[in-house]
């Protein structure tokens, strides 16, 4: 997935402001559901949520330049799955994070829908 | 009401990112309900939606200056208001508009109702 | 040019937040001066400043919907230029702005460069 | 430091975006600065920056809630520091991360300089 940096995305240090990366990542995380026509909720009170993530900023990236983020299945449980994202930037790369997400349902942790293990692969 | 600006709020540019100066407009809105421990909608399909939004870039901010944000109600409709809305930075003006808000339920313009009534005058 | 919906640009009333269709028309207006590689700004301390932004909400978008940008250039003065932006979902028109534009130079409006003539017709 | 939720911050599951929480520690960061009248860079070329966040997702905020952030110093290094901010929402911990700041002074790693220590302990 291809994202351009625009004024937006940057701040008063002429670079990338550092969450945008974790955006960017939601971004691509949202395009695999609806590439698929699906939605990354499952009806009313059900979806997959953010526990955790732990990112590293190694590099920056300018207005107008375009970035691309890498998605990848690290490990996939019951009712969670941890994914490995990681951003470059003309081959260079400028962020990498390990996200863990939870399916919940009305609150608590849930069995991931079958719906879903195609993406999860 | 007296925003800060932080790096999230700047640009490339150095400055305040245009659109930001109708966010901490909104900010200001929903604060009159708030601060009356009231919210901006009424019930799950109600509440004032944005119609309208004529507005003046002055001056800019930057990094770490304390901006402050002025309502006044402009005209009262049966279902509609307009209000202004000034941002100044160190006393000088640095961004005015016009925004017309109507009251919506289901979709429709509605009356609005009483209860807000307190807030707007 | 076309830009999706992800959970970032909507609120709590499901629906897009109303100073991101403004934001999507930013990322239109840059994208003319980077798919010609040009830069918004003309060096150090002069580029196009936002001056006025007329807007009507005319309809709502969600999230996963993919909107279209249209920008058309209204009229061109010697150092301002006014674009009509509008955005389109599925067809139907849900958000319009007319927009002044000024360049400036070291804070005061200046001729518009000679280069820039190309993108602005 | 107190941060109130306006409808920017939420998102259409109704609740706070998840990096917004991250963008909320930055702020209470540069407060401390903005606070003793200093900035967070120190001239053109040096400042902080960002170079790890592991962080957890610990519950929901809504619209209207004002959260509180609180920032500890957990490591300071020649060159580096490591802080622990925690985000509670009605005495409740909704959020914690660690993040680690690289003082950079022309692009390479650089003594953090005297005038920042008060902060800093």
């Amino acid at each position: 997935m291809l994202i351009r940096i625009y004024y937006e995305d940057t701040d008063a240090g002429g670079i990338v402001y550092h969450t945008n990366y974790i955006k960017y990542c939601e971004r691509a995380r949202s395009e695999l559901f609806f590439s698929r026509n699906l939605s990354p909720t499952d009806g009313e009170n059900s979806g997959f949520v953010v526990r955790h993530i732990d990112s590293h900023f190694l590099g920056m990236s300018r207005l107008g330049d375009t970035v691309e983020v890498c998605t990848t299945l690290v490990k996939k449980k019951n009712s969670s799955i941890i994914l490995k994202q990681s951003i470059s930037n003309d081959g260079k790369e400028v962020f990498v994070m390990d996200i863990t997400l939870v399916f919940v349902r009305d609150g608590k942790p849930h069995l991931i829908p079958e719906k879903f293990s195609e993406i999860l692969c």
